[in-house]
């Protein structure tokens, strides 16, 4: 084939495609995710990326969103998922004979939004959630068992964090209180980009809205308190009598008992009423998780309660509480602020290196540090010993073993410490005990 | 909402969805393949599902295929991958300045075909890969490095196999040897299914191709060869002297070297000059893993060598040797005959059962068994003390704690064996070391 009938191989923008170096340690940070999602007895699940439009769009009566990767094949309207919680929905409504309530399951799964390629956005992006799904009822330690989750998962990834933990009752209940409970819907919009637009723009939005200004101050008031959990509380109580937001209270009280029960570091943790995350569907619980630090970051995990996950779907009635991580989005933060975690466990754990005609004796070698759990591989690139030497140190591998033809005879080898610069002959078993040991 | 607004939850028909018991096992499954890959030093690897048409498209000059899944969004054309093999090409031309060679990666994804849903077929399926590419050349112990991997795996899996191994060589060498080379393809293409179609009607074909008697004889003969390496390959040998023949007899003995220092058991593969592969792009080593007695199964695994993988993308030279699993199928196949593995790693080690108001406890307590690496969880549901235990059976849950108000006064904990029917009185240490042994 001559130059003419190359094509330039590229990639669509807005789609995450790391080199192995990196991808080990995305992998590696799904993995804990994993682990702790499974340490609280989560069930795996792993639904279709691909859904009917009609299931997928029931909620907007079929309208296809422009974000949505939507296409037709035969007769059949079929739309790329751009969440797990709507195909979770779809899930449990149609197994909830052969599931058990409170159904916990996690998943971890690509999920697709076609929007235009920006800055920090991705197309194509992984979401690790859990969630958990009651029948008819839900008690409130499945929203403190999410929360206590999120703070596991971020202990095991290295990172600092506080949650910020709020409850939706406290500012519905309050807006009810103030006499504007028909506006809550706008009033929580404005709100809940307080900390971005600023108090002066807010207080300009609600005015607009028909809020009048002593009511504007109240409002911006109630939604910038945050701190410690009980200073807020205490706070916050007399504000309202209104039985919705004392409900709210209620709720954080006893979220707040739980978290102590875990023994959750106080500093991990806020009550920060200004948390109100956009998903209409949040009715109770909600919370939003920021790197400590790094408030630049905006939430790096995020969720909460909602009454009724597959209302679309089922009248059973299904309340449920989840949490959500980006992890593509996550990567790319702590990627491009040099804050990605190191690799815990190696790629390779000893290279061998045949010299002479030892290829079938280090074959031989390969499987037996194989069988007793040793990464290993084989250098049969066509480099110089040199070069092969040289590569080895670029890698950054630990151990090299050399096979050349006196190894063979003497079953003694040349063990190479590469970070030590070091070499000794050492039996395999000897070799291996090196290796198990470090 | 009513029920009038109620949209019939379903999938899409071809999308496997596993309940959590399966899905748990299908997951396992795939954790012990990733842990193979990786043991033999392989990289991670994880491209996009979408690619672009005229990229993913490039060998069929554009033309999309009936059963891929494309759309437009935008100006753009946009293909689901239908396998991980051309992304890995697409990868490999892309970043050859960025990636050490040979290359060595795994990546395990969903890939999608929207074909006519029928029996044992997916639309959406897993395949589970690893591939080793070279630059300019790629010595023969990487193709008998996938064979072992190949053999490695599905003895973790816990499945005895027969991997049939041939190289394409000498079906060309030998067509050329009698003068049909021109008709090598064709010729190809009929002897692949010979074992489906029987010698009768393989013999009609080879005649309506223009293949005399006594070559169709000679051509079904030796595409039936299939035994003992050793034996089968002194079988061969005598069979021509053509010089493309020669090199796949030195292939293949070279091959059987390396699959003896590998210790791996003899009657774990064969070589069968009928396996051919479908792919046209295999031009060396082809192999097809069966489960011992289910060859109606078909290849469970399968793979091979091509002299150039990025040839649409590159005019450098990557010859490249893989295997593929297609877990999915392979799953199903496993489902529909009672074949599953179990699981060896539980879901639940422990459950723990507050009565009364020990919650907060019971809390503390799980806390101190994740800590210490146990699978904990708190059953919050709103059954009785009876039906929770009765859940429990049905769960086949190991053990249970029971906490109740006398077990947070003395700390010592009602610990049952559900297995045994026993039960003790057990301080948390206690329970630890009895979790931790069992």
């Amino acid at each position: 084939m001559n130059n003419n009938n190359i094509i330039t191989p590229r990639k669509l923008p807005g789609f995450m495609e790391l080199l192995p170096a990196k991808q080990a340690i995305f992998d590696e940070m799904a993995e804990k995710i994993k682990s702790v999602y499974k340490q609280f007895a989560f069930s795996p699940l792993d639904t279709p990326v691909l859904e009917l439009s009609e299931i997928l769009l029931a909620k907007s009566g079929g309208d296809i969103d422009k974000e949505l990767y939507a296409f037709s094949k035969g007769d059949t309207n079929i739309c790329m998922r751009y969440d797990l919680t709507v195909p979770l929905a779809r899930f449990v409504a149609m197994n909830s004979e052969f599931i058990e309530f409170p159904f916990k399951r996690y998943q971890i799964g690509k999920v697709y939004r076609g929007e235009k390629a920006q800055k920090g956005r991705f197309r194509e992006f992984y979401q690790c959630d859990a969630d958990i799904i009651g029948l008819e009822t839900l008690p409130l330690i499945a929203d403190a068992e999410c929360l206590n989750i999120a703070d596991k998962i971020f202990d095991k990834l290295g990172f600092k964090i506080v949650n910020h933990i709020s409850n939706r009752n406290i500012l519905f209940g309050y807006c009810e209180d103030l006499g504007v409970g028909d506006k809550t819907i706008d009033i929580l919009i404005i709100l809940d980009k307080l900390s971005k637009i600023g108090e002066k723009n807010a207080k300009e939005e609600l005015y607009e809205l028909g809020i009048e200004s002593e009511k504007a101050e109240k409002l911006i008031y109630i939604a910038s308190l945050c701190g410690e959990f009980e200073e807020t509380l205490k706070k916050l109580s007399p504000l309202s009598q209104n039985q919705t937001f004392v409900q709210g209270i209620e709720d954080l009280k006893e979220i707040y008992s739980y978290l102590q029960a875990y023994k959750i570091p106080k500093e991990n943790y806020c009550l920060d009423v200004g948390i109100i995350r956009g998903h209409n569907y949040y009715t109770g619980t909600v919370f939003e998780v920021n790197i400590s630090n790094h408030p630049e970051f905006g939430a790096v995990c995020a969720g909460g309660r909602y009454d009724n996950l597959a209302t679309y779907y089922t009248d059973k009635k299904m309340p449920g509480v989840g949490l959500s991580i980006g992890l593509t989005r996550l990567f790319d933060l702590l990627d491009k602020n040099d804050m990605l975690p190191t690799l815990e466990r190696r790629n390779v754990d000893v290279q061998i290196i045949p010299l002479g005609d030892t290829l079938l004796h280090s074959l031989t070698l390969q499987s037996y540090f194989q069988d007793n759990g040793i990464i290993c591989e084989i250098n049969y690139d066509n480099r110089s010993f040199k070069g092969k030497l040289k590569e080895a140190n670029k890698r950054n591998l630990p151990y090299i073993i050399v096979v050349g033809e006196n190894e063979v005879n003497s079953l003694k080898y040349s063990f190479k410490d590469m970070r030590m610069g070091t070499q000794e002959l050492l039996s395999k078993e000897e070799c291996l005990n090196v290796l198990k040991n470090n």
